[in-house]
């Protein structure tokens, strides 16, 4: 029966596609304690670490373990987009159901391997276990401002422009695993000054522009005809009832971006939906003339 | 019911101690995308990653929630500690079953931010999910050089004295929920040049001497009779018939560290057990005249 250690030794013995390139950043890499970096002392370093859970964030009888690799590897891809920085390094965690194989290890591996490459994020260590519960996976990132200030959920101000990167809703429907981090486009916005808080919209519109507002101290007024809508959503809704525009609403697992910017933005994918106000309290404005609504946070709150 | 955003709302109200000092290194912690740290140039920084599952490092029935934040922190101070570096920050994950509750939540964020704070190590990010699954906890940590030239596993050679800092086996009596990260000894004689090679012994004597030995291209004669054997260990062979030492070269999770060096050291917890070899294999010398025989990696191996 094959185990941790073969798995780390076939990890190990991977080429990491221009891995000459890495070579000035990771002094060393995989099947230590730990993996060591050269940093630049300009560059600022940025964290974040995001998981995902068989049943929760996917569903191993229906998805193959290339996607799923690739899903736990894209999702904090895109809050390096969501910070408007670069990933330089990333370690993963992996716990196995037992007898599920080093096919599927590597698998997994290999999906994450390859979301990492797109963005020339080198995988450099890990930690393999086997157990009775699900399969979990965890990457853990980092990225480098690499000349861009870095844009957190806290610095919009009322007035600013909220714009979000495409379409929404309807991720369920199989986008959830198939998503594009956004990071070229975060780091081209942020480069211009007028950007002041970004997130990627993982748990649903209305509760990641909840976050930005939050963070900033401020309300948004959102127009509901502004929203765009999925295709998926419309799909959605066809078979559950529920108006498409909710979907989009509340849908989480889109990884678009919702970018603050005190001027008006000029690009193929933003589309502006609304703008923030000093009033707390994120509102919907249907454009019936009727009053605004509030719109209350709906996506994905994981209850403990 | 209480949700995630409650759980890290409740983090981000907590009270980092010596969070002042932290200022300079931690940028933007708890609560957005991911955090945002102040790296010196001349720094190197260390990553590295350590889970811990329910029924397999940790029993949730036995064990409180503390204890296993506690666990789940301390495995990766070890691996600084098998580094030479110094913790700098961490990041961490936790997959809930549901229902589990709000307080038991927090009781691990405590042990592990307990933890980490006797390093002085800011917590400044993390994921949290609940699921149909067992407990499941991550830790990344990040450390720095801070002018100790980092201690891998490879550098290890032929002739080296190996020493091990503490007596060993049975911690699954409790020692493993328990354990010491012995990073100022690790800084204090990687600060010497003859320390070649370390790790921390959390598989078994048997199985990480292997990983030096393997990493290295070196073989090694351990002497039986120099082994320290933990109390725990002979508590354990009374109990289950097999012999003490045994124990102390197979068992897991004693995260004391195995140390090789050029020259013979001097301190009160090391203690010298053999020596390196160009031969490549681990024997053992029982002492009695026989001939050597080979030492089997025992220990712990996660079967896939």
């Amino acid at each position: 029966m094959p185990g941790e250690f073969d798995f780390v030794e076939w990890i190990a013995s991977q080429p990491f596609p221009h891995e000459q390139q890495h070579a000035n950043r990771v002094l060393l890499g995989v099947g230590d304690d730990m993996a060591i970096l050269r940093w630049r002392g300009d560059d600022l370093m940025l964290v974040g670490v995001d998981q995902v859970l068989d049943g929760v964030h996917f569903d191993s009888r229906v998805h193959d373990c290339r996607d799923i690799g690739a899903k736990v590897m894209n999702r904090n891809l895109s809050d390096c987009a969501a910070m408007a920085c670069l990933p330089a390094t990333a370690v993963a965690t992996v716990a196995l159901p037992r007898g599920l194989g080093l096919k599927a290890a590597q698998e997994l591996f290999l999906g994450l391997r390859d979301a990492a490459t797109v963005y020339d994020c080198p995988v450099v260590g890990g930690d393999t276990a086997s157990w009775d519960g699900p399969l979990a996976l965890t990457v853990t990132i980092i990225g480098r401002s690499a000349g861009i200030a870095p844009v957190s959920r806290g610095g919009a101000r009322p007035g600013d422009l909220v714009y979000v990167t495409g379409p929404l809703g309807g991720s369920i429907l199989g986008r959830h695993m198939k998503f594009k981090p956004r990071i070229e486009l975060a780091r081209e916005l942020a480069a211009s000054a007028s950007v002041r808080a970004m997130i990627d919209i993982s748990d649903g519109l209305s509760r990641d522009l909840g976050q930005i507002c939050s963070a900033s101290l401020v309300g948004a007024i959102i127009e509901a005809k502004a929203v765009p809508i999925h295709p998926d959503a419309e799909e959605l809704s066809r078979r559950d009832g529920v108006p498409a525009l909710e979907h989009a609403l509340h849908d989480g697992e889109d990884h678009e971006l919702i970018v603050c910017s005190s001027r008006s933005l000029s690009h193929a994918r933003l589309i502006c939906i609304g703008r923030l106000t000093s009033d707390r309290g994120i509102m919907l404005d249907r454009g019936n003339g009727t009053t605004l609504e509030p719109l209350k946070a709906g996506g994905w709150e994981h209850e403990l």
